[in-house]
Parts: C-alpha cells; structure tokens; sequence
C-alpha cells in the first residue's frame, strides 16, 4: 500500500509500506478521506523529535478491512471513522478517567507520533472495540472525518470551559480548532461567544459557528475590547485555541474571577509559559486553568457524528481545498505554508 | 476603644478609635481572641498599597455587642466567629457562587483593606446574618478562632484538589495554611499526604495533621522524590501553600496528567508566575490548576466548628505563642520577623 | 392600588390593597406585564391550604417605584424583571448553595405563598439587591416576562439533566414549563430531544423551541417508542416537566444506566410517588433522580434576559392570549379551565 | 478443581469442574481466600433467576495462574486482588464512564451471575489488564479480600453522597456494605455520621468505623431523632445501605433541601419503591437520589489497598468467622442464616 511518510525532519515522501496486521484486539481499516492537520506540520518540522518513515495523519475514516481475532460487535465492510486519539482504556490512566492520558503524558496520542499515522491506503487501529465508530449512513466520508479531531478537540475545548448557561466566552484563535471551539460553545449554551481573530475568512467562518462578536486584535486590544463588552468584568470562560504564551495570558487577563481558562492549544515554545500575576488575582481569584487532548473513543464520536447526522452542525465550510490522495504532498505544503487561505485539505482515496 | 493599626507602611502602632456603629445589616462584635496572620505582616510592608490608621486583623472571635435594625436570628451577648472573608452575598460575583470574590477579584476580604480590621477591641461585621457563626458551647475561643482563616483556606486548598478517594497528595510549605491543607487533605480521604518542608518543628506538625511522608526540599529535589514515592508517575494532586513561583512549578511538575494544582499560596513578587511548559504537557495533559480565597460565611464555619466540636480536628498545636492584646505590637513584630519558632501567636482580650 | 387576589379556596377577585412600603433591603416595583401561571391556579384550588386575600403572581416585570433605604445600585423608574423565587441569600439554606430552599424546604418561593405575589399594580421585592434584574433597553415586557419563571424552570430542568454533549432527553409534558425544557436542552447541546406530548398545538411548538422527534404518547407507549429511537437503550437523561406519577415513571423506564431523570413537575396528589424497581435496576444502575424549583436571583437573569436581547431564544410564541389588567379574572378562569387552546395568558398594566 | 456452585435454586454443593482456559485478554487466577456475601445467598434464593451448577462467590483474592496471550503488565504468581464487577471498558457504557453498567444495567457483575463466579480454587477473570490488582507485599489475603466488594461498594455509597466537609450523614443499615460506608463517610470528611442500626454488635463495629452517633431504630423513630441531632432540618446526606423501602422512605425523610439520598441497598421485592412526596418537596427540593453498583478496575483496587497498606482502615473485624473452604457449605448456610452473630465468614484455600 502506499504511505504518506515522515522520512525525517523537514522531509516527507509517499512510499510503500505492506499493509497492517492487525493483533487480536486491533482492526484495520482501508482508508477513504482523511484530513491534514497543523500538527502534522509541527511533527514533520521536529516537533516530537526526529521520525524516520513514520506514516503521518490522524484524521481519517474508511471500511473495516480486517478486524482481530477478539474483536466483537463490529463487521468487515462497515464505514467507520477512528478518533485521532486512540487509548488503550485498560491503563491506570485510562481507568482513572484520563484516557487522552494512557499509560503517559499524551500517550493517548499514538498515530503519527509513537505508531504509524492514518494519511495511508490502509492504516491499524488499537482496541478496535472502543476506537472504532460506526458512520451513520446519512453522514457522507467528508463530513464524518471532522469527528475524528477539529469537532472533538474544539468541542472539548468548550466543555472544559465550564460555560454558565447564557454566559459569555472569548475563543482565542480561529483556526479550525478554534472555530469548532465557537461552535462548541454556542452548542453548549453561551449566550455572548466573542472570536478573537484578524483573518477576515476565519471572522466569517466564525460568525457562521455562532460567534456573537469579533474581536479583531490587529485592530484593537482584545482584552480591553473584551472587557468593554462584558461591563469591565470580563468573560465567564475563554479558550485559548492557538497554542501562545501571549494568547494564553491574555485569556488570563480577559477572564473574570471564578472563571475558567480553557487551553487547548499546543505550546510548542519556550521553556515556560508565564502566567500574569495581578490578572490571576495573585492565585487567589478562583479561577481555574483547564488544558486537555483530544477525547477519543466510539462512543463519543457517536456523540459527535450524531451531529452531523442531524444537520445541526456543519463543518464542511472549513474544507478550503480537495486533493486525491496521489497529490498529498502538493496538499501538505499548502497546509504547511498557509497559503490560499487554506483552512482544512480534505484528501480523497480511490475507491 | 483600642485598636491595632497600620500608621502607614512599615508602620504600626494600638490607638484609640471609637466604637464602630452598625448598619441595618451589619453587627458589631467584642473581640475575645485573635489570631495574627502573616498577610498582615505583608500588608503593613505594603503589599495592597498604603493605608493610614487602618485597623489590622481578620482572625477574631468574640461577643455580639450590637446588631443592625434589619438583622435577626442573632442575640446581642452571643459567642461567634468571624471569618477573614465577610461577602455580602447579594452581588453579581457572590449570587455565581463567588462569594470570595465579591464584587470584584478577592473582594470578599474587606477587613484590614477596604476596611478597619478585627484586631480591636471591637469590630464591624457587615451582612451580620451571613456573616455571623455562633460558637457551640464546647468550643473556647482559642480554638474556634482557628476557624477564621487557617482551617477554612487550608481545608479550601484541599477541596479544590479534587483528590480521588485513597489518591495521593503533595503539600508544598508547611505554615499555619499548609498545615491545614495537610489536615484538610487527610479529612477528605487521601490516602497518601506528602508534606513539602524542611523545618523540624513544622514537620512534626505536619505528621501531627495527617502527613504520612514529609520530603524535606533541602536535602532532596521535591520533585524527584515525589516522583519516586508514587511509581514515577506524581501524586494525583499537589497542593501550593506558600506562595512562590518555585513552589508553583514543582506543584506542575510533581503532578500526574489528569491531576489537580490547587493554589492557596498569595503570589506577591514578580510581573509573571510561569509553568514550565513540558512539565505541563505543551498544554495538553488534562490538568487543572485551581485556585482560591479563604470561604466565609455561617454555614461553612459550622461545618468547621463541628470539627472542633467533636475534637476531630485540633489545630491549637499550632498556637506558640499568646500575648494579651496589650502587646499585641511585640506579638506583631515576632510574627513579622518568624523568631523564637513563632507559627501562630494568639492575642486575648481582657474580658 | 388593585391586586388580584386569592379570597379563599376557589374564589378569587380584585381588590384594593395599600401599595407596599419598602423595608431598608426591599423594593417596591410597578408592574408593566405579568403572565399567569398554573400553579396559581393549583393554589387557589388549595393545593398549598387556604389564603386570605392574598395577592396571587409571580411572574411579572416593572419599573422600580421605591427602593429601601440599604439598597445599592439599582434607581427608581428603572426596568427591572424579578424572578418568582426571592430568596434571601444568607440563611444556611441559602449560603449551602440552595437558594430556591431559602429557610426551609421550597421556602425561596414566597410571592403568592407565604407573601402577597406580583399580580397587582405595585408588588413588594425582598431582599432587592439580588432580586431585582434589570432589562436590556432591546428586550420588551412582554418577553422579559418570561425569564421570570418559565425559562428558569425548564432551562434549570435541562441544566439538571447533565445532558453530555450530543446526547439524547426526553422531555414529558409540552406544557410551557415542558416547552422551556426542550429549548433548554437545546441549549445545552442535546443531540437528540424527544418531546413527549400529545396536543398538536404544543408539538408545534415543541418542534419550534428544538424538538427532533414528538412522541405522541396518546398513539404508542412512549418508553417503548423512546427505546426504539435510541437503539434499545433508553435516552441519556430524561425530563418531567408534568407532576404526574405516571410519566415520572415513564422518566425512569425511559432513561439508560447512568442517565439522569431531571424532575421539574409540582407532584401534587398522592402520598406517594413510585419508582418502578426493576426499571431502577434494582438501586443499582448508577441513575440520577433531580429534583429542583425555579433558579432565582439577579445573575442568573441576566444571563436569561441575554437569551431575549440576541434574539436567540424567543419564548413568546407561548403567548397565546393577551389581557388587560382589569380583565385578570377572565384571564385566570381562561388558563385555569385551560379552554381555547391557552398556553400563557399575558396580563398588561395600564402606563 | 473444587467449585462451590448453585445447582439451581435453593441447592448448593461443592463439585469439580475444568481450571478454566484463559482466552486472549483473560487471566485465571488461584484463589487463596474469599469471602461469602449475602447477594450469594439470594441468588440461590432464586433473585435473578435460576442458574444450573454456576460458581459462586465474588470476592476473591490469589494468585495469577495464567495470563491470556494479550495481556501485558502482569506476571504469573502475582499476588492479585479482583474486585467483584469487571467490566470490559470498551463497551458504550463503560466508555460513557459507567463501568459497572458494562453493556447493560448492572452489567459489570459477572462472577455468578452471567459466567462462573470466584467462590472456587481457580477463577477466570476477564478483560485482565484493568482488572488485575496487585496486592502491596504488606497486605495479607485475608485484609485484601475486602477491597473487592465490601470496601469499594461502601466508600461508594459515601463518595455519592456528595458530603459537604463537615456535614452530617445518616447511615441506614449495619450491615458490612452499611459498615464501610459509614467509615467511607468519616473518610470523606463528614463532620457528623450517624448510624441507623439496632444489633448491638454491629452498633459496637459502627462506632468502631467512625459513627460519631447511633440511633436504634428499635427503641426510637429515626427520622426523627436524626432531625432532632440536626436542628430540626435532617442531614446533608443519607446512605440506603439495606435495600428495604422503608429504610429508603426513611433517607428522603431524614435529608434536607439539597440533599443526598446515595442507594447502595439492593431492592430485592416488589414492584415498586415510593417516594413520599411531601418528604420529597412535591418533587422540588432540590435532592439527589443516586444509586450504584461496586465500583471495580485496578486502579480504584490500588486506592483501596493503600488504606489497608498505611492501615488507615481495617475492615478485618468485620470477619467474625473462618472457614477452610472444605467447609465452605457450613459457612453458607451461617450466612444465608445470619446465625452466630456472623458478619463474614472468611474462606480460606489450602496452599
């Protein structure tokens, strides 16, 4: 089969690979669409440390091709989409309710990082019983493979934001992420949801999601414009959904006591990321900081699919450009480079 | 009456002021015991900003001597305790179920900032019928003084670590705050309290309140040690009682993903307190770091009065020293300069 | 002034009353608009014992006529909305978090209880700091009206329900408590919400406030019909927004292990209501049972009132009939006999 | 291999059976101590249904014999602990969080229920990574066989009551599950617990565990004496450790406005369990009635075995009989009897 591969740091190549075994509790899946995401691009920059032929991609879904021998409840054939987080569900911490968390800081992470990805032919997925989710027949491939990270990952941003029902959240970032966090938030009750964003595609993408406002902070001072707008009290929550010390601090100081600061941006800088001592209320303001990774597992992603199933969220208007798997690498450059006002490459596989 | 002043910064000195008057919802109390904080030290060194003749204080017990025309459930003569953090329980901040924070960040401390103190032979209490907690017979004012602020900020400190039931815990810095963590940590089913500190005499404390393991920080890295004592993997929740950015990120550092930070400590130096970013898994490991002011109000300090009650709970140890309010200056500076092994200094007022 | 009011057990009338005097925590407000509510219906049936003359309401909007002499922050001639429930904010019941239980079981409930209510020219706020809620300039009366009961009882049911993201409820009883329910749990980012109703009128609407399914329990047994929509398993939470056994049990057949049973209906007859053991899994199906009364207070208003000024939620399609104030008694007769199709009868005060 | 089983209903024997065959993810282990609990006994009473030559027994320790071809982390000749539930986690309810609901209400329990149980010199164990404890090398056999039922179903019963620091619990039902949850409660930092039971042996262990109080439901009507401990408003919390609709009616009466109700009893007759409304606020007082099923998986095991580790708890008085398990059948019948003040009979395995 062919393998859209990490050769190295700053080198990726299509190769062939043989096709996955799958191991008693494992399946295999024959790959349909797939997404490529902002972190392939750090990884293959070295992010992670050096990986050599690694398959990359962590957002695809496919057709049950092989399943192991213990593996129940589920049939070759059958349309699934794979979270791109994959736990084992029987560690410590897994047990303990972190499954994002298995068996180390992260470990839930395991395609494209310590196993190989999913932007291949066919691609192997651990404990199949819990990571396999069925694709309700209504929901075609290009819209199911949103669950696997941008629906699930900016929407936990949102249920980790502890929103008041009505109450107001700032989302830091409009990427893909961040504008699935918008969604999220308004899908969770926020009555005033401001996007912080200077990009005019992502502020429209973002008011389609449901922000109520943006702020635009190439042009003004978000936190003094959030402040504005909440009554000089700031924002009941806000998510930080770009993975920067500056952003990070200012959903610290844009955050009214009692309130939470959701991270889900990856920090891919420096050795600490500084937190302002008066705007924490000299850690004495009630606050809570909440980070988190990527939930997984079938039962959430039935959770998520039901979504696209009943219309009520549609994340295709972020799918800025098509390619056929051939031409993934053209893709993958564009992504790395963020041009054309790439948002999400969606890649298509031969049937 | 007299009463214990801040002059100005670095100053302090007992003057006269006469005796305050209630408000329709306000009492007035005779103080029979006090405890001295070392937030007052820090005060007087100007950490909140200046202040002139400003009454210092916020740990006393005393007598009802007066109650406002609108307040009822109390009689004048009845034995109660005061907490530090008196909120009024009807603003925009208390009614989210910040009362902490009334009004604006750490509002709810009113007395000896935005108010004369309790430090005095008599002292205001506003929103007396929230604010006011009757003393059970069997409890002298020596101990359930003790309820004011130590044992509510540090059994708060606890609370917020969301400590599973038989998991592990490290409290870093064994003062009054931290002691109490550790009593607090054990009385909500930890099932192993790791007290951070290297003074012997706090240490025996600390063993005294709960700590089955005392790592002391000046003969082995914290972090490593803790790390060691719980399978390489951190302790489910870490807990900051002094204060310092060191503390804070060995809180990050010692704890496992999934794990709680819970913040007591006051911050008061420095522009930014960091988190080292690795420790805190790029932003990703499911961590919370929480944090707190001291909690008011009747209703809690009959829940931690009933431990005094019953004797579940003895924090007396913890008593030094005792002056008559007379003295309460040289009480001040011994508190101020840490001598003579002070941690808690008791001040008692003539009857 | 003029006040509906309760003469006995199945009498009312207008009569002349004194317009209220202010205690120094209260305010007297001047009504605009107010809905009749069934549960006035239920009390002058006696549900609650006999009354004297008491002014029956409690859902009525105004402008703030006078204001004790403690009250803060609020001015006469301003538009303010108050929530049926008025609790005090500093009784234990209150500081536990349980302000709906204020002094004792229900006891948050005192207009038209335990107090002359909001149906009348000028009604009395206690407590007014926390209880009166200004309106946004955009949002009229006649829709501010209903976040005074209607939207915080059934948005409190869903917010009870602990729906997880994408998540199935079913909400029994189309009624306008049952009607907020649905867009409540709407709100809160319900996947699937199935409305329980039989009244073709009410299912309209049902499916307006966010219902994606009606079961028609007068045509098929609705735990039946719920488990076939959900794959067998029963829905993830379920809401009664009736009062009745029959559906309080059909709330538990109805729910999966796990799931949650919101209950929000008055259950007014009977001395007992019961659980069908085996649908309970025996006690040991890890279900919730909630129960809970109208949220109150000035905050949770302003987030409600939120929802009116974006327009996002618009609750006055309930409105199906519309009367002066002199005409109040047809209107209670109309709503009590519940002829013509009446889902909310909205009173209008003279300017 | 020896097996102590039901023939069917009401007839037990001890008969050899195959060392069961380890599949995949399985383990079996060899069995060196259990003990025999009451729901053995009503099982064979028929409770859920008849059963044909089925191993009982559910609390069980040993050592591992085999490990499945699948299973990694553990070691054969370990010393491991299995707790009464093992559920698969990565079924739709265990990922949802519910594990002892694995795939169906009261899913989890499989050990003499839906596959042959522990009471037996080998056992198999399913899903073996998450439900293989190790035993701390200072715990005994006979002190680790409580963790698998006794301790984790009573800490249970305490950790979803939802006790407030401080606050008051009434424990109904002295049994040993009632036992564990009212040292389950002082460990969860319950100010006041209180034990509802009239054996006086079983008074004598109450007060042992931490009952701070004991009221004889012989001699006094509960409920009210619980309120007269309680200042006339009940307790924050009641545990249903009995399974009986009285003692159930009893907790809704004994616990106040925004109280616990946590049903840990199994409701073994009738087709219903009432709720007296006007106890239950007419379905408005903001309660909670949570019910559940012994908690299992390894990591929860490991908290367990810390306490009798540290020796925090020691359930061991609880045993008041020993048995070698040739004599298994005479230990039953003391139990099914409740004869000789037994509480539990311990079985020992030869080596």
């Amino acid at each position: 089969m062919r393998a859209f591969v990490m050769e190295g740091i700053g080198r990726v190549a299509v190769k062939d690979k043989p096709v996955p075994e799958p191991g008693p509790t494992d399946a295999v899946v024959r790959t349909t669409a797939a997404l490529i995401c902002t972190s392939d691009c750090h990884t293959v920059r070295g992010a992670i440390g050096d990986r050599h032929d690694l398959t990359l991609g962590h957002e695809s879904v496919g057709i049950v091709y092989r399943l192991g021998s213990a593996v129940t409840g589920f049939r070759e054939g059958q349309r699934v989409a794979v979270n791109a987080i994959t736990p084992c569900y029987v560690c410590d911490n897994c047990l303990r309710g972190y499954p994002s968390q298995c068996t180390q800081p992260l470990g839930g992470w395991k395609f494209a990082n310590v196993r190989d990805g999913a932007m291949a032919e066919y691609f192997l997925v651990n404990q199949a019983m819990a990571n396999l989710a069925p694709i309700p027949d209504a929901v075609p491939d290009d819209r199911a493979v949103y669950a696997c990270d941008m629906m699930s990952t900016g929407f936990m941003a949102a249920e980790h934001a502890n929103i008041p029902l009505g109450g107001s959240v700032a989302v830091f970032g409009g990427g893909p992420v961040g504008l699935m966090a918008v969604q999220g938030a308004k899908l969770l009750g926020a009555g005033e949801v401001i996007a912080v964003e200077t990009v005019p595609a992502r502020q429209t993408l973002a008011r389609r999601f449901g922000a109520d406002a943006i702020v635009d902070f190439a042009k003004v001072d978000p936190v003094a414009e959030i402040r504005r707008r909440t009554g000089g009290v700031g924002v009941d929550a806000s998510i930080e959904a770009l993975g920067a010390e500056e952003t990070f601090m200012n959903c610290i100081r844009a955050t009214r006591p009692g309130g939470t600061i959701s991270n889900v941006g990856y920090h891919g800088a420096g050795d600490y990321v500084r937190i302002p001592r008066l705007d924490w209320g000299v850690g004495m303001n009630d606050t809570t900081i909440r980070t988190g990774l990527c939930p997984g597992g079938r039962e959430r992603m039935s959770r998520l699919l039901r979504f696209l199933e009943t219309g009520r969220v549609d994340p295709t208007p972020m799918t800025t450009h098509r390619f056929p798997f051939a031409d993934v690498e053209a893709a993958f450059r564009l992504m790395d480079r963020k041009e054309d006002g790439i948002i999400k490459p969606l890649i298509e596989f031969a049937r």
